[in-house]
């Protein structure tokens, strides 16, 4: 098989056979395919398109390239949930020990944050103590005894996907449908679980910003998913505006446990019980979606999600006097208020923008290498279509470092828009798709 | 300016600028921009096109990416040919000859010969004594004093077109029209000429195996040329058959002396005189294109072609013993003759197997790197159409090593092909192409 056959075929729009695409993953992970050849495939595919039969293929190759997780010593049906990425999206540590309540087994393997969203990882090394690299026995037996365990991911996970990203991220070959959904599926089938729950969001801070991007996205992820063999769902979510009320690691473990407790947020909310559910409703716990929303919003209310959460963080050697005192955590430096210039309606909060805020403060990445403050972030008061004055409260900035508070006050302030005109409340859930295809909320 | 926006556009569809195709070429042929990048962009450009106007700049940015041959010290308007490659393609030989008899300067630089066609400089260089490496003040002297000159192609001619084609030879973007009439047409811009007449072949032997690709090859040529200033004629010849009778480099030699003789092959006689006929009329020497037919035509009959020709290989040191006597040159030392297995008519002889044949025989190159053997080749005695006996000879092989014979053999014999039903025979000369479009004979 030769790779400049395999170009020639996409090129003139021809379907590539299983063994050609596993020919080429193998060989490009392996270095055998120099880039330039890769780079000119990508295009063609980007040009031409690849069918479901293909993007499975590619999928499973890539997460064939590296380790498979093995998780078959965890008794039960195993569930894992995945974001394409928001700001304030701190979901995974709500739907987490809802699900592990309720004895369903999640071996959670997850990133740390780049650019203007924020990783799981990242928000759980807030609390002080709390260890994300743990050894494979001990992330199975953790799994085993109380049904929940987090790591980071393995820089083995799906190598291919990893190159390939690297590449088509230089060459802009990034935005093909295809090519995303195999890039995250891939992850997710070697991560091992046999239930996937994915939330695609969609927006201005979100990597797709129109619906239609989003639920071809959602769609395609769902169909890799089955036709491996895993139970996939997703729902379609918003990120015109921030999920919740805080953006910054310590400050969205925070507003995790207030949502927990059965307080806080009510879109954030929302949103992390529909996850939950599907995850409860795939392992076969529940046999209705409504059943499955009455077990996770009972979770919360009987306290047993809350307790799940303790339990983990105490597993995971996280100081768990701030989980039962969250206002006991030092604060950062500086709270500082930013009020709205105008009177009017809110039109638009720029996710994107309201994460590169948290970012200037230090709460985000800009590069792989830097270091995260777990304490700054920010808090943002206000809704779409939410009335506001001149003068009124927007947010407030959490800072540590003096010197960054006035680019990121810009920054914060510029992603509200306003109107005269009063303005329609965003939903938090716009679809919800299956084997059957998307269906609208 | 980024090379990935640039990309991106051409992945879209958009026209790119000047500004950005001058940046492209440049950072490309510096180093600057990696393969990686640049094969996507290719691949781009193959599946979404280029228009007239980016591909006359990118062209141009091509052409000035080395050195700009400076003809300026030249008296008169140049003139210049380009064959896109043909088997048995020995043109050049006659039409330089014909044209600079009638005091048209020709400054002439050539290629060597790679895969199944043969170049001028292999072909000159089978002329013992032959120099195709003169300095440059010899190279215009000579063009000044006798107007005639060739030489072999300065490495530093259009050197991102060089490695641009070394890269699409590798990612599969080599059959793109754009393409492959900018990467022929900077070399011919930087030559220098003021005249150009393009020579595009077309059939089973040609790059080009339809009429209609060729045509539009020759009308983006064409239209290049004559966006940059320079006067621009193609013609579209058949490469279903070799064109003479001859294959191999002394060979050719032997038959472009016949031709200036005024003996020979018909087609090959046509074609050559054409060719001349353009670049006297491009060169305004001729009114119309009959009269410069007839220029050339009496340039033959008079002995002045066949006179400059001994002259020009005299000027570069080349032993005019052989050229005044061709029969005296040493010989191949086997001559094999090739029959025909059945009776019936010539359907076909596939110039590209011919071709091959001739290479089997040390003729030609495989490789760069390789070495030719001037005096192998081959002879067809027949034509498309002619009407064939079993055991009549079809041609004869000229071979110095016994044991390339067979092979050689069985490649020659198989290019022919035999039908029971009369066939018409294959016309030399499809089309005339001028900056009014392309016109069939």
């Amino acid at each position: 098989m030769r790779m400049y056959d395999v170009i020639t075929a996409k090129k003139r729009g021809l379907e590539l056979t299983d063994d050609q695409i596993a020919y080429v993953v193998k060989g490009f992970t392996a270095g055998e395919i120099p880039d330039y050849q890769m780079s000119a495939l990508l295009m063609a595919i980007c040009l031409k398109g690849l069918n479901m039969r293909e993007t499975t293929t590619l999928t499973l190759e890539m997460a064939k390239s590296g380790d498979m997780l093995d998780l078959s010593a965890i008794r039960g049906i195993k569930a894992d949930k995945h974001s394409t990425g928001g700001v304030g999206d701190k979901t995974t540590l709500i739907v987490a020990p809802i699900v592990a309540s309720l004895g369903i087994p999640v071996a959670k393997m997850s990133g740390r944050g780049l650019g203007h969203t924020g990783g799981t990882i990242d928000k759980l090394e807030s609390i002080p103590g709390f260890r994300t690299t743990i050894p494979a026995d001990e992330f199975i037996r953790n799994v085993n005894e109380m049904k929940l365990a987090v790591a980071g991911q393995s820089a083995n996970l799906a190598p291919a996907d990893k190159k390939m990203y690297a590449l088509r991220d230089v060459t802009a070959t990034v935005d093909n449908i295809s090519l995303i959904a195999s890039s995250i599926m891939s992850k997710k089938l070697a991560s091992g679980a046999n239930v996937i729950v994915l939330d695609v969001k969609t927006g201005s801070g979100a990597f797709m910003k129109t619906f239609e991007d989003s639920a071809a996205l959602a769609e395609a992820m769902v169909t890799i998913g089955n036709n491996c063999g895993r139970r996939t769902y997703a729902i379609i979510t918003d990120m015109n505006q921030v999920l919740g009320r805080y953006v910054g690691n310590w400050l969205e473990v925070r507003e995790a446990i207030d949502i927990l407790k059965g307080q806080g947020d009510e879109e954030l909310r929302l949103v992390s019980i529909t996850l939950a559910s599907y995850m409860i409703l795939g392992c076969g716990v529940a046999a209705s979606l409504d059943e499955a929303r009455t077990l996770a919003e009972n979770a919360i209310t009987s306290g047993a999600a809350f307790a799940k959460f303790r339990e983990f963080v105490e597993r995971q050697s996280g100081d768990v006097r701030f989980i039962d005192d969250p206002a006991s955590m030092t604060a950062a430096d500086f709270e500082v208020p930013v009020y709205a210039p105008c009177d009017g309606f809110i039109s638009e909060i720029n996710a994107e923008e309201v994460g590169m805020a948290s970012l200037l403060l230090g709460g985000g990445r800009e590069k792989k290498e830097d270091s995260v403050d777990p304490l700054v972030g920010l808090r943002v008061d206000l809704k779409v279509g939410d009335k506001v004055k001149a003068g009124q409260l927007l947010g407030v900035l959490y800072a540590d470092d003096e010197a960054r508070i006035e680019a990121a006050k810009e920054r914060f302030a510029g992603a509200f828009r306003y109107t005269g005109e009063s303005v329609n409340a965003v939903p938090p859930i716009y679809a919800y798709v299956d084997e059957n295809g998307v269906h609208k909320v």
